[in-house]
């Protein structure tokens, strides 16, 4: 073990929820290191490692021995969306328990759709008996998902085992068995021709920053084997432009949506987002970050980096994820 | 090809739904045979083989050539209910297409609780942006499957792929990879102990009669992964005890129940089952049988018996499944 190490600080900076429970797990697996919710002074010499979610303006500025940066997500555009990141690795999610959260969740709502959920809890409400006949088995259905990262490329391999036919999309192309995979700009008119449901996985970056717009669904399958396309955006909500879902929503172009993330969070009671019959909202729980899970191996890749050894799962600062 | 196999009628004796579709699947699939919706005359030497859901009483009496009684589904409780069964052999539905449905409905409804699906729609409807913390990940909870024949074990495989601890129970033992297993009345007790949701996959015979009771839900884990247990049935409505259901959940020894099947089908408007909040209601669409997929290998049965070939996916009089 190395001395610094050894005496090193960390920032546990937090917006948007009680950081106790992640205080309590670094401090569990952290024993020898300081873990502080905040620099005691500016340029705080003993704070090697920041672990942050959304952190205030200014509050990694000024740390001359910071080593690293860990993200509480697998996302890191909340750690850009404030001032300027010092130039030091920044160390993002990459874990079972959070891959593993995000499929429950993929898998939970596209059977919701596929199995007429919204259809039958209003059926019965109303005490109506109908079976929807003829219903299309899963190897009927595409699913198309929007990122085949470490999240989209688990909830792919899931929805094949349950039956049903997957698409891919990402930035680079990939090959995936069993998976139709497309790239880049040029491949998504023909990914968005043949999904019957369109699962967003995307990180948010400048390139994808509002994609899922009216021009994009009106590239969507017309008549898929559920009717008008489905989409599900668990990724986040600068990805969509909320007013366009309506739109398409109203107009048919699309049947229902799914969402988890939203333009602004919490999303606002006026939001007529909440009202509408053919959208579900979830608040922003497809893959909660469990710091029982996440904090052990952040702290392991601490020690590691202390020791010499390079980080994993390091983002690309120029591509933004 | 033998000679009475191109001379052979099929009879289709269906009630509850329109069987056109069966109609139109068997004509094309057995261009050869007679497809007919009654005998012409009492003791119709011609019909040598029998396609029946819930069939009227007496169709099948008096058919002095009746070779073998096809079921449109996988359960025959609906052929047995009725009158007297000639002693021919009975072949049951066992298909992919069939399985693969039945999962899709478990999966869905497991995750539906699983993932708080009842809570996150209640707080929609009342505009309430509000994350459960810490919810346990599907490795921390157990779902209990009763019943380990077609559909169980792919259930079983679909659950623990998703990360599911899954435990199950039959009437004879069986070993399962990664699944924890009970056999008969003397390993229920267990099973219940272990068991945070529970889903019924059985067939509805003497023996398994009413099993979902008052006495059953007292078993049941009590502080489960969810909070109280969970009961999800998609076998037959006769497994159930349905004052005892509502009952349980009052009590509080039940948390949440999601039921395909009813004591009386289609659930009377007046059940207060429709009603209740903590049940959700689906009008027996788990798994439905569909022609296109079923028929095929149903007629490829009665040409290879014709050939004297044996028939597969024989019931078991005895045992009544
Ligand atoms: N709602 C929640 O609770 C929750 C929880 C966790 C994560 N998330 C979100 O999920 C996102 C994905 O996580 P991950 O771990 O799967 O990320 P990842 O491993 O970095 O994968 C990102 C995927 O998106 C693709 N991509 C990026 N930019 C693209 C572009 N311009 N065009 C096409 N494809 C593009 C990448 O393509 P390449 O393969 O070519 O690089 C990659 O396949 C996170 O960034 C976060 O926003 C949400
Ligand atoms: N809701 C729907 O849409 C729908 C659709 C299709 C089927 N179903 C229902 O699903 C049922 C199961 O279908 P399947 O194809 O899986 O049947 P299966 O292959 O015959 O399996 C039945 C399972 O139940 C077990 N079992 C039977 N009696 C038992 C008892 N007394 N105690 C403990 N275990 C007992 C059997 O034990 P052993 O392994 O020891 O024999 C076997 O594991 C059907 O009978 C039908 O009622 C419902």
């Amino acid at each position: 073990m190395n001395r610094d190490g050894e005496r090193g600080k960390v920032l546990l900076s937090v917006t948007g929820f009680d950081p106790a429970a992640w205080h309590d797990a670094l401090k569990q697996a952290a024993p020898q290191r300081d873990i502080v919710l905040r620099a005691d002074k500016a340029g705080d010499p003993d704070i090697t490692y920041a672990v942050v979610w959304k952190q205030p303006p200014g509050v990694l500025r000024d740390l001359p021995n910071l080593r690293a940066v860990f993200s509480i997500g697998a996302g890191v555009d909340h750690i850009f969306s404030g001032d300027e990141v010092p130039d030091v690795p920044i160390v993002r999610v990459v874990a079972d328990d959070l891959t593993e959260r995000m499929s429950e969740y993929v898998v939970w709502q596209v059977l919701d759709h596929h199995r007429k959920g919204p259809l039958y809890r209003e059926q019965q409400s109303k005490t109506i008996w109908h079976e929807v006949r003829m219903q299309p088995a899963a190897k009927e259905v595409s699913v198309g998902i929007l990122g085949l990262g470490t999240l989209g490329r688990d909830a792919a391999n899931k929805l094949r085992m349950l039956g049903f036919k997957v698409a891919g999309w990402s930035r680079t192309p990939k090959q995936m068995e069993g998976v139709q995979t497309y790239a880049g700009r040029s491949g998504l008119d023909e990914f968005l021709a043949v999904s019957d449901v369109v699962v967003c996985l995307l990180p948010l970056t400048q390139e994808t920053h509002g994609i899922l717009s009216a021009s994009f669904f009106e590239k969507m399958k017309r008549h898929g084997a559920l009717g008008a396309p489905v989409l599900i955006n668990a990724g986040r909500g600068g990805l969509q432009v909320e007013t366009d879902i309506i739109e398409a929503l109203d107009a048919g172009r699309l049947g229902a949506v799914t969402l988890d993330v939203f333009q602004t969070e919490p999303l606002p009671a006026d939001s007529s987002l909440w009202r509408h019959p053919n959208i579900t909202i979830t608040p922003h729980c497809a893959a909660t970050s469990d710091p029982r899970a996440l904090v052990p191996p952040m702290v392991a890749q601490m020690d590691a980096h202390d020791a010499g050894k390079p980080l994993v799962n390091l983002v690309d600062r120029e591509a933004g994820y």
